[in-house]
């Protein structure tokens, strides 16, 4: 089981969003740009792991800036960090400017999915070797994440999570 | 602008599994899911601001049980603190067995919607006096969320994050 | 196997209006309506019976009232009677203010529905023993819709129909 | 204003059954079904109006055979008889094999439709006149439904129901 | 195997532009159109070959008016030749006015579609005997059109072409 | 207004075949997939002319593999060559193997689009120079499907078409 890259794991969702998928202000409703994300992370794990991928958890995502009607949103997801059978998938949301062609920063997300077999049992993965400055950050942070999700789903002790009491010693 | 507690806000969203909605393993799209979420915990935020309100952040989602194709899911949503125009939002899923009636806990998750009028500015909202154990435990755990967040967020440095060293202190 | 109330066969489906929803006038379609209706009905019917429930009859829905785009809606569905295999299930439709959270009643429907085991062949249900007035009110009134049904699809004769026929005496 | 025949406001919506809107025995949801059907009752009253035309109230729909997945299915609405403003119409409901090309009858539905103006008040509608037999038939029960559908909803007393008395004498 | 006539195929799928269809200009999506023209000429190549029919090729669909949100569209499909196991259908797109009622032709489309068993296997389809001139001349076009489908995929080389040299020449 | 290369234009919509896309074989059904070609078309339409694009022909589709459902598909499309206010746009679709990674071409369709202003007049768009070998080819056939277009839908001689007579020749 080789090693890859978070490049061998781009997922790109580029997609329109149409009047049936907005909310009262005419701009996307959250709920299905979650859906959009989790599609396009979970075929990012499965590209990475070669399995069946179901989500396992969303660690964080942030909605900073509204999507009108008629934008094309693009969903970029890769996989940040893998351990023994989950991934963390890091999933970039842009819009782009119709008249200047611009891309904006719409929001990102952070999921983790776990590699399945047929009958669901779950399975290993190979690692993750970040390339860019940007993907060795959100790997590092990968660690310190999970550890949070443990304690918030108080699976660990606070006082266990090494690395992030270092953070705030 | 009256304080409320959590069960003025609740929002219950019963719906079944229909095949559309199913990943290669013939469960609930995880994608699906929170999407079903976001609509649930959006009218509970509005239950409790009578504004509109707009996802600002998914916190954290936990898929713990997957759920079968043809089940019947329950999302519970309820305000668990209100800050000054966001507020924190808990959906709790349950599916129930068909045969015993059984309800069991699926997944829970944790949204931040906020306040918006008709231009999409935030607006004050009222807070929240939380009655029972539970709803207690997440009133407190609010703040540290609210930290964590800022934090993974860039926006808070950790040092700042008072209700977090005193966790790990 | 026990008889059951009601309010133990309870299901509420709250949800929002989307865009995508909504007729020429921007309220919500008819079909739509009548579509959630039948899924939460199927829900009561299931809780009901602990059986796979298939649709026999929509007896009467009646829309007194407009449900504009971005309405928070509720439907409640619950067991109003039940006879050998076939239930009535009454599906009561409230929308609410966004500002002043009262709640109206918006329409309501009467659903038949059927239990059935895995092969699709009906089989026997609980008794309803209704506890309030208006589940009273109902249940009673469940016989003369049935015999109405009969007449309509020519199973039964008007001279037949003894609880139709003191109705007009 | 002038008067219309049932077959000048003849629908037909031939579509398949998509495994997305099945039940748990992989055959057409109900809800499904009625939305189908009403959205080709629509179309009906408005060719009869020329209008927007609005559902007023589902009066009756009898599911007597199953529709699996795969098949095709083909709604046939015609209005049957004009009011001063509403106007009721059948949606009979067809599927065919497809080995043999044999249409069964699967179910059909009475809906009530009120057409409206711009600002969705009433509006007058042109009357009906029957043709073949079966139009005849469904002309003059109509009246005795509306009657029915007063009763049920509180709005007219049994012993005024003069159409109804009748048939119980 | 006997020979149909088109009218034997003929499909009409009737039904309204929901709000969450159109695009931009509040006109129907492209792509929301060739899938219910597909699903339209499928049920036509269905109704002739009584066997399993999937989507093949696209020939040609022009969309030569555009069709705003609450239109009601009606799509005419029948097989215009049968080969040895595909079949081309035309499917003919027609909008009618609401308050004249009067039809206009909004765009056309050619689909061809193969017959197969239920392994997805090639099956004989039975021969097409056009009657009125319109069929006529879509069925001798019917080779041409053939012929050009594959030129363009490098099926067959132009000077192989005698139906369409005969056109050229 | 300056030319662009067709890797300007390059849209990418990478999406699951969920079970609610399917055909009778369990396929992905030919409707949707030539709507989710239509919406990736009309991006790269859009990123071309940064204007609104509306479809104006199907040129051709050919579906020479069946994609099962669960696969991942890649839609690319790309503006192949721009006329006066007309772009004709390749979308080569992909599926890929999941446990190899192995990617197959599943189909490819050329779409037309105009640019339209907020009124829906066409309005001029951009060159497009063509870079490899197989949008150099591309480009030079666009002139010739584009006679083959007119002449299909009458609006052009077989005589007048010098660049298609050539080929036959």
């Amino acid at each position: 089981m080789n090693a890859k890259n978070p490049k061998d794991t781009l997922t790109i969702l580029t997609d329109i969003v149409l009047p049936g998928e907005t909310n009262a202000l005419n701009n996307l409703f959250g709920g299905e740009l979650l859906a959009r994300m989790d599609r396009a992370c979970s075929i990012s794990a499965q590209r990475h792991s070669r399995q069946i991928a179901v989500t396992a958890s969303v660690n964080h995502v942030a909605f900073t800036k509204s999507i009108p009607v008629g934008s094309v949103v693009t969903v970029e997801a890769k996989v940040s960090r893998a351990f023994r059978s989950s991934m963390e998938i890091y999933a970039d949301v842009w819009i782009e400017n119709r008249k200047t062609g611009e891309r904006t920063k719409a929001n990102e997300g952070i999921y983790t999915f776990v590699a399945v077999n047929e009958t669901g049992k779950p399975v290993q993965v190979p690692e993750i070797i970040p390339e860019t400055d940007l993907e060795k950050e959100r790997f590092e942070g990968a660690l310190r994440r999970k550890q949070l999700s443990l304690i918030v789903s108080g699976k660990m002790k606070p006082e266990e999570a090494t690395e992030l009491k270092a953070l705030f010693a």
